[in-house]
């Protein structure tokens, strides 16, 4: 390593699963390791205690290597990514039910497919092969005259000659006209897209069917840029040091070519086969995925490279599928409100309904939009990854295994869980953290600080890691793998995420000069929504205290919504204009959102009405 | 050297400017060497006597190298490509006349250049740069939402910062709508754009100023192609060997690499200032460029892969300008009707025109295009590269010291000679033989199967290089820097080319039922319309006998047809107009055109009235 090179560093260099959710400034704690051979400086940090700082414990972020070391990196200093590697994630949409929303739309989607059987040229029939191609789409019914990559132009001669004439064409529906996506000899299979979510913390690719519009298969991993930093702020910061833009666009990457690259095994498909990619992601995201310069987007007046891009080709943008494939991004409306959220305001629904509704999607960030057909106002603050199992250390993503609900009978008895697909318990995901949250603050094991209780006197209060816990699970109990249990570190993050999210809502609601009753309407979107119980939500304060008929689990909006833009041309023209409507509101210059935050560090709020 | 390597490998492999008309496969003699020194089996050839072979004169594309050689390559045998080196090319067309036919057109560049100066962000005015780019546009006149390239997205965050948000901003009239074609601080030089003639023997390339229309400068370089071939045919032949594809497309581009490099050293301008570029050449020109497989061109029924091209990315085609430039190539309608004559065709106006037109465009191919507004009918016929100076003796292009016009006075004098730019005598250009033959044939020197007649006594037959020869200049005389003579090889060449234009002519007066008279307007373009005498050119059969007034020179029709590309909007869509109704005859299957040709290979025809 270079000189000035740190313990970090050389993780990084070597790929090694080192946590760093600060990204590496020194502030986070996280990436704490044991010296075991070697001589290295202590790190002043207020986690490691004299006790720990003697035993070789060291934060690898701020320890220079000056020799040779011997390093272990201990299990919570260890990205999930690495351990969970990535899970198929069980569909909690079933096809018929996306059929039938498919079925009210006119299906457009961005690549269609034409089977062609050309005639041979003849010396009366000389047209060049590209002309012969475009007659060819014309007689198939394909409006307009279609254009062509180069690429794709210099393997037609060897093609057409090969396959007897006999093509399937794939055109994509771009807004200046048809552009042809691929071309291979007839007879591939199905004409297939890739819808991608591409979070923060976890993203999620979908194989979909673009005729009838079914999911193939949907694969699910956590972002290999967490080992650059757990939130935005600290990925922005990574991607400014020396060659980290680079470094993070080629992790983005490798997250998304290990679910395409699953995707297709499972599917029995080559990436040439997929013809058409649609991408919801954040505003940073997608400029870290783009190698677009983020810096600005964390630096007051928080200005992106772009919130608009151009349908792109899927070589310039290193996504693996069919080269020449347009790669269609939905549009952001600023620095904090990105293509994912629109991608869920589309597939909600709600700028086609009349009602007041109020959409709002919990990830690494938290989105949240108000209004109807008539107006729109949309807010981000920040939340952090709790609720995706980063920084908890017994978190996990919501796949097969994770607990996703919780209810907590009596103070001393076990608590019931609910796990995804029955599986035995290995975490606990957002939902189920809710849950416990609310239950144990209804069983008096929490108080309105969000402080375990050590006079509840509950059995199942124990200590894990130096800190005071609560048991969701012994090692062993119905299977368990190993013990599950809640912090009052982990219950700390989840406060701060709950009050950053109730703050927003509320601070919405006041620049709209509503009230919460009036709101018809609430889609919970994001993994947050897919099993989590409104009731338990509304008792911590999150959501706001509505009949229960009010409240719609929207699953992955932005999946879903990235979906409906491979298959729709309308969905694809009311993003646009969704983007061209919504208002949007910064939080972080807002007088009144850091009052309602504060109130808001309360279960359920210092406003008990 | 691999083994079965050739001296002709291994001069390519070097670099060495070896001539190999035929393209290295033995049958045109071009490539002759001496070896030196070092074994190398004989190569039979009717051109190697056996006193040559003793000598050691070896064919270098037949001569296997099986171990060290010391081979001479004689001057007979070099590529004047590498002698002439390239020439600044006077302009013919002055600028005051070119802009007078600009002014009967809207200006409507390919590539428009606006100004922009642009507020600074802030929390109330926060879109994104590229919105916030979009949107000075539009406040400066551009209709339509404008589509950027990802890389100039990429640049765009940091260039905005530095130019303190004062932009020069080029935008493409694509047919798809506006495009951002490049982006660079305000203040600089002004909007300029590439025209390029892209020849199989002469590329000629020309700066224009895309708001005057103005020539900036204009150069010229034989094309680096040669070395493979100075047909068409021996080109695609030499694509198609391993290799050969990347091989003739290296050399085209540095060919043009080279012309705009001395373009740009002298006028003072950096790569990236000029944002367009118009490309006129024949279909298999292009090809080549392009790397698309040419293959099918020279196999009946002649398909090319492509006859239209989409307007490409600089960066795409390997043109040495911006990189997201715009790159627009005039379309062909067949193999061999490219669109260098399209661009001609256009720049001539005969599709605006009533009167029934001739086009004639006499390069390495002939292209010759008959009709008026109403119809038009274009076909094709092999010229070689006679008139270009290639494969003629004393041939040169079209440069300064180039004999262009040539009277005989009597029999015994020396010819009157007028050079291009007054130099002193250099070499023949295509005017001057032409005029040479019609000459010649007048004093009785040469007779009308196109030989030199040796009975006619005259003083300046010689004999130069073991054949017979008319003596233009002899070295000193006039300042002549050596020897200008023409051999009665170089003769029978001329008598080629003349017949094979006039063939073609006759055959498609025929094919429309029509007769030479009717002919109101005759057009000459190409290299060799520069300084022709109609009524040498009529004397030797090879243009049909009007009146002088019908007949007119274009110049270079393809580059002035590539100006007003780069230029009109309304020449854009002509020209594809144009290639929608022209009807491409093709000479190779017609009967009647071999015996036109048989018939003309007389002086001036067997059919004398």
């Amino acid at each position: 390593m270079n000189d000035g090179a740190t313990v970090y560093d050389a993780a990084l260099a070597a790929g090694l699963p080192l946590r760093a959710d600060c990204g590496g400034k020194g502030t986070c704690g996280a990436c704490a390791v044991k010296i075991e051979a070697g001589a290295c400086l202590p790190t002043p940090h207020p986690s490691i205690t004299p006790d720990r700082e003697k035993k070789g414990c060291r934060l690898a972020c701020r320890a220079a290597v000056t020799g040779d070391l011997a390093v272990y990196i201990p299990e919570e200093s260890t990205l999930p990514a690495c351990n969970v590697d990535f899970e198929t994630i069980v569909l909690t949409e079933d096809d018929a039910k996306r059929r039938d929303a498919l079925a009210g739309l006119v299906p457009s989607p961005l690549v269609r497919r034409f089977a062609l059987s050309l005639p041979h040229p003849t010396l009366e029939d000389n047209l060049g092969d590209m002309e012969r191609l475009a007659r060819g789409l014309k007689l198939a019914g394909l409006p307009g005259e279609p254009t062509c990559p180069l690429d794709l132009m210099q393997q037609l001669p060897a093609l057409l000659r090969l396959s007897g004439w006999r093509l399937d064409v794939s055109v994509a529906d771009a807004a200046q006209g048809p552009e042809i996506a691929a071309v291979s000899a007839a007879g591939g299979g199905p004409p297939v897209g890739l819808a991608l979510d591409l979070g923060t913390t976890t993203v999620v690719g979908e194989l979909v069917d673009l005729c009838t519009g079914a999911c193939i298969r949907r694969a699910a991993a956590y972002n290999r840029q967490i080992s650059c930093g757990t939130d935005i702020i600290s990925r922005i910061v990574a991607a400014g040091s020396k060659g980290g833009g680079e470094r993070l666009r080629a992790l983005a990457l490798e997250t998304i070519e290990r679910i395409v690259e699953r995707l297709l095994a499972q599917a029995g498909l080559e990436r040439g086969g997929v013809t058409a990619a649609a991408v919801a992601g954040n505003t940073t995201m997608v400029h870290l995925l783009l190698g677009l310069d983020a810096e600005r987007i964390r630096l007051e007046p928080y200005i992106p490279a772009a919130n608009r891009l151009p349908i792109l080709r899927a070589a310039e943008t290193g996504l693996p599928i069919a080269p020449s494939a347009p790669v269609l991004f939905a549009p952001g409306i600023g620095s904090y409100v990105g293509g994912d959220v629109l991608a869920g305001v589309l597939a909600c629904g709600m700028g086609r309904a009349g009602d007041l509704t109020l959409f709002i999607d919990a990830g690494t960030n938290g989105e949240i939009v108000l209004g109807n057909r008539e107006w729109m106002m949309g807010c981000a603050c920040s939340t952090g990854p709790a609720f995706e199992g980063i920084g908890i250390a017994c978190g996990m993503m919501a796949a097969p295994g994770a607990v996703e609900a919780v209810a907590i009978g009596s103070r001393d008895g076990a608590p019931q869980v609910t796990t995804i697909a029955g599986a035995p318990a290995r975490g606990l995901c957002g939902s189920g953290m809710i849950d416990l949250m609310a239950q144990l603050f209804a069983r008096g094991i929490l108080d309105r600080k969000g402080l375990l209780v050590s006079e509840a006197k509950c059995p199942r209060l124990v200590e894990r890691g130096g800190h005071a816990a609560y048991l969701v699970r012994e090692k062993g109990e119905d299977g368990a793998a190993k013990d599950i249990y809640l912090t009052d570190v982990d219950l700390k993050k989840l406060l701060l995420t709950k009050a950053a999210i109730q703050a927003a809502i509320r601070t919405l609601l006041a620049e709209a000069g509503l009230a919460a009753e009036e709101i018809r309407r609430v889609v919970i979107a994001g993994r947050l929504g897919e099993a989590i119980d409104a009731s338990n939500a509304i008792a911590i304060g999150m959501l706001p205290n509505l009949p229960p008929d009010r409240f719609e689990y929207a699953g992955n909006g932005s999946l879903w919504g990235a979906n409906l833009l491979l298959l729709s041309r309308e969905a694809r023209r009311e993003i646009i204009r969704l983007a061209d409507r919504i208002t949007y509101l910064d939080l972080s210059t807002n007088p009144g959102y850091m009052n309602e935050f504060i109130a808001s560090l309360f279960i359920p709020h210092t406003d008990a009405t």
